[in-house]
């Protein structure tokens, strides 16, 4: 698990000149390498010194800089990787990380254990969309949760998880939550005739976080849902690794990184490639028109970058939350297409008819778009 | 480590007039807690609604809110409070954590176990500002990294900390970098007198952390440095509860969070309140006038959150690094004042008649403040 010799990573800088930029990209690089003054460097670590490959403008005032890290900054660890890529320069204002060579990912981490592919073949639909639930709110008992969990499924849902707050709360103790919500959901499966997937969060420290995906494992759900910028991206790796069930990655606290304009992270980098590279098997994050920040060409982006391709590493399902309704649904559909996890709460929790037949109707409706 | 049954948060809320403030605090109380249309909670969770108490405006379009938080959303858990306090609402433009109440973090956090006065008392030094260096450049050998340290300690330094780009690289494996560079300070104290305290970088998986952690104690390293926010700051409030070694916080990873100024986290907020509580005894941050983003009125914002009390935690030490150099240290001394760490990096290296010579220059100057 070595790293490559060298790999390239990719940032824009916001700057009014060339000069400026030249400034800038050089400034990246050795922050980002040795973090010292490149002439003060001893001559046994001059190897150690990354370097500018490329400086472009691509916007107005927006330049594009390659740089060349060598992979003994980072030797196969992905933290350190992280740390390389962004970790003082996450404090400057104007530079935002792009890109990040393939090989380098896919040398150092899991990548997806499941996928796309494996998340269909898992709920059984091959040609269409998929619809998501959460379970909440936080206050609710185990077994009320589960009542909620047995009419999604007998409604037809394809995936439930987890509300992000629901942790192992004194009200909804994780081991108790999931062995009652696997058991409802079971239970309407026989009435949907279909697969319903649950996802509970396991968040919480690194070593109950193993519990967790253990318990959940065993007691028989079918996959988890971390909340990595939280946990810490290590934490999700590991479990990857442990290749048992699939991950669903959720953005809590994880916006500063990626909703300014010209500092950051890009979107579909971190929830598309390095997520993806993570271990994420499905993305969560939130759709345009609702309560967030995105836009509707992020979004697309953002999706494109789930389903990319990274090197050996396999598409992953973006799962849209935010602004979904019912009513709305045709037009999420025609736009993101197949590929997508549509992520509906409120909505069915609203229903005056009760949360079966709301899932219904929405299960119906998102089946005929084939 | 029950949580109190309620606590308070504070947001600023960038809004151009009452009704737009009063609809995004009402946003962040339902987002923060049961994250679903009040009218549809049922009434065993209606509890779990969180309550905006006040809402002023602070300066021109900044409404300043208050919302009450249930104590039962977090129940003891610290990454819970994170997920409370700012998981989804992270990814809203305009909103910015600010406070939340002493007595949760006093409830379910360690806090420092050391602080200014543990450290104080560590290095020996009661009256003056104290200095710190780090290892550097990523490539140099276990025993190169000594050399540099020995020299350091030789000249009087007070602190030496490992560069956040030090792990456990092949070239400097984390175990021999420690020995190595503990024997060398040893050795230089001898010649300066004085006490030299050695951070070692212990930042990895959760796992390797504790490790890793405990080899710098059995090896006689003074402290540790961790990068919570690509380890995760669970693991840091783990490491504190042992209350072994003092916590040196980095801000890798971190500067998402805190340098937009209509979102995110406060940064004395985040690097003085939150990482204290997690357990840092000392948080390292950039300073103002060097190659970071902050401004003189920031940091000394941010050094008054890491010398405040906050109910029973201690003050820690904000220990500034960018932009300080022999040449003007009085300038730094005169508007920081004597509760600071100096972080001294390139300077220090780049000296004409060597590092130790440095130091001792820089270090006769700070002793000439006291």
């Amino acid at each position: 698990m070595n790293s490559p010799e060298t790999f390239i990573a990719t940032y824009h800088c916001k700057a009014s000149d060339r000069s400026e930029a030249e400034e800038m990209a050089l400034a990246i690089s050795i922050e980002q390498s040795v973090e010292m003054p490149p002439d003060a460097v001893p001559s046994t670590a001059r190897h150690s010194i990354a370097e500018v490959v490329s400086l472009v403008e691509k916007d107005q005032q927006i330049w594009r800089t390659e740089i060349r890290f060598p992979g003994s900054t980072v030797d196969g660890d992905p933290l350190q990787l992280l740390n390389i890529l962004f970790g003082n320069t996450s404090l400057k204002r104007g530079v935002r990380l792009v890109d990040v060579d393939n090989q380098i990912l896919n040398t150092i981490l899991p990548g997806p254990q499941f996928g796309i592919k494996g998340i269909r073949n898992l709920v059984g639909v091959q040609n269409r969309a998929l619809s998501c639930t959460a379970l909440k709110p936080i206050g609710l008992s185990p077994d009320e949760l589960a009542q909620f969990a047995g009419k999604f499924a007998a409604g037809g849902i394809d995936l439930i998880k987890d509300d992000h707050g629901l942790l192992n709360q004194q009200s909804s103790p994780f081991r108790d939550r999931v062995k009652a919500v696997v058991t409802a959901i079971r239970e309407g499966e026989q009435k949907s005739g279909k697969r319903t997937l649950y996802f509970p969060n396991i968040t919480g420290s690194a070593l109950a976080m193993a519990e967790r995906f253990n318990i959940a494992a065993d007691s028989g759900a079918d996959g988890v849902m971390i909340l990595p910028h939280l946990s810490g991206l290590s934490v999700m790796q590991e479990l990857a690794r442990k290749h048992r069930l699939p991950i669903m990655a959720h953005p809590a606290f994880a916006g500063a990184h990626v909703i300014a304009e010209d500092h950051g992270i890009a979107p579909g980098m971190l929830f598309g490639k390095l997520w993806k590279s993570f271990g994420a098997d499905a993305a969560v994050y939130p759709n345009s028109g609702g309560r967030f920040s995105f836009s509707t060409e992020q979004v697309q982006e953002i999706n494109r970058c789930c389903r990319q391709t990274n090197g050996e590493f396999p598409p992953i399902f973006p799962v849209l939350g935010g602004g979904i309704q019912r009513s709305n649904l045709d037009k999420w559909v025609d736009l993101y297409e197949k590929d997508t996890v549509f992520l509906i709460g409120g909505s069915l929790y609203e229903h005056p008819d009760g949360p079966e037949s709301a899932t219904r109707e929405f299960q119906q409706k998102l089946e005929s778009y084939v």
